[in-house]
């Protein structure tokens, strides 16, 4: 049973509405969100990645997907597990507490655990939030709503290769690895008018796809559309294996939202600094396919990183 | 930093009144109860345990929390992590889908990752209840209240034993260990009545240390008033040895409610063949007291499983 079967087994208890089919990043219950996310080191961070930065990672993990919802933080409950190395745990701890401060997402409770010695380790948050009146699904994208990204593409997948080639590697890239910001304010100014939203954190093609599949439309992607940052195109260029990699690296926490094409949101009192990019359209049929200057671009084998993670 | 140090620390950023402090097993968002556990291989469930009753259990513990504050199951999230195994990672999820069943917990989300090769497993479980008008804590425990139990003290752990010895044990006592049985109608008909509860996982006497340190009192307790099964006595017998087992073994997931001297819940419309044993008293002071019919018990040098899971 692969991961794509066991998760349809999952959808037979799923059947409450608050589940949205399992086909959404979060559950609603009344007008609060949730949102459940694990990491584990060696697939989801590194050995060497500061501790401060996982516990970091793994809170704005979660209030991402809050942020595709539109949803105000509420609260959370971390599941941690305690370590021999005491002072990785103070510090993974410090992490959370930063990035919850920053975020006043106050922790309320959880389950503290020993593992194995010798084990990986493995940390789970769940997220609370409060939606407005209309909480954005996958699934409400319609042909013809253009489709735009919140926050840049690429750095994260960037900065994870430098540190590949280089544990000491440092910069925007390696920081926007390991301390990705969630797309908290603009997501609540967007969640009224999109008619689809999500978080993109395995690759622009792959949640795309998926918005596109719960949606039951298509989308057309300009790939010299993708918000890219300086310090990516200093490292990576901007051509169009840059772009691919852009489209399909991962580990953004950006956010796409699908809006009436005649909306404009740039006319939204947005946060100083957003990055807001309209990278193409939904359509008709089905599946993605992908433009640049010089016309249609093949759709690359992989779209992003599909079995690393998936919200059910 | 010990466990006890990083859940101090973690106490820092839990100011919400939704934490209860972190004293208690879990999180109150208006009438909403929120509970998370994990549980890792080698730890909380053996190699041997078959698969569907390590997902029941993963459920029950949850509930657990849930009967201890008189709240009905509303909905769960999965922290589930794929193994190479999958025929077994089936039929955990089918033990995870049959307590959700039995107990009408819709699984409405969750993450499902993917661990390194040979890493233990390791899951987790966000369960949300409904509470009453009156979610009862661990800290409104009063000097003369009296201390009852629902449900059986010591069957788990001498399961627990039994499977250690003999992987092929079975029997009441490894069903209790393996698929605990929530007390959900029970805790939902004591809760407006008590002063305080929780539910009994880590051993009667250190979780009934907890509710007193909460609460601000002592307790006395009647190790002969503990309530033991046929099969747990047929095993262990009933002297005072057996019983310092039955009341730190841990895994009970029976109740523990402090409730007025002059209340009896027995005249409550309790299920049939409830189990509710009136063991003992919250006294002024601090900490405990055993007694059996010959007189003071000293305590034990250990009190449960301190270091095995600790509820933030």
């Amino acid at each position: 049973m692969d991961e794509l079967a066991l998760i349809d087994r999952l959808r037979l208890i799923a059947t409450d509405p608050a589940a949205r089919g399992l086909d959404d990043d979060v559950a609603v219950i009344g007008d609060l969100v949730m949102t459940h996310d694990m990491i584990a080191e060696g697939v989801h961070f590194l050995e060497i990645d500061p501790p401060a930065s996982v516990g970091w990672k793994l809170v704005a993990v979660n209030l991402s997907d809050l942020a595709a919802k539109g949803a105000e933080p509420v609260a959370a409950l971390l599941g941690f597990t305690i370590g021999s190395d005491s002072e990785w745990d103070e510090k993974f701890i410090e992490g959370v507490a930063a990035a919850c401060e920053a975020y006043s997402l106050p922790l309320i409770g959880g389950d503290t655990i020993s593992l194995p010695p010798d084990a990986p380790k493995v940390f789970g948050l769940t997220a609370v939030g409060r939606g407005d009146s209309s909480i954005p699904s996958r699934s409400g994208g319609k042909a013809g709503d253009a489709l735009w990204v919140v926050g840049l593409l690429g750095d994260a997948a960037a900065g994870l290769a430098m540190l590949k080639d280089d544990s000491e590697a440092e910069g925007p890239l390696v920081e926007a690895y390991r301390r990705p910001v969630p797309q908290l304010a603009t997501g609540r100014l967007l969640a009224p008018y999109a008619t689809a939203m999500m978080d993109i954190s395995d690759g622009l093609l792959l949640d795309a796809s998926r918005l596109c599949a719960a949606s039951g439309c298509g989308a057309e992607i300009r790939l010299d559309q993708l918000p890219l940052s300086r310090a990516f195109v200093a490292e990576r260029g901007a051509g169009r294996r840059a772009r691919l990699g852009a489209a399909t690296g991962g580990d953004d926490y950006a956010l796409l939202a699908a809006l009436p094409a005649d909306f404009d949101p740039l006319g939204l009192s947005l946060p100083p600094g957003t990055i807001l990019a309209r990278i193409g359209e939904l359509v008709g049929g089905k599946g993605l396919k992908l433009f640049d200057a010089a016309g249609e671009v093949p759709l690359p084998e992989r779209l992003g990183y599909e079995h690393r993670a998936q919200n059910i």
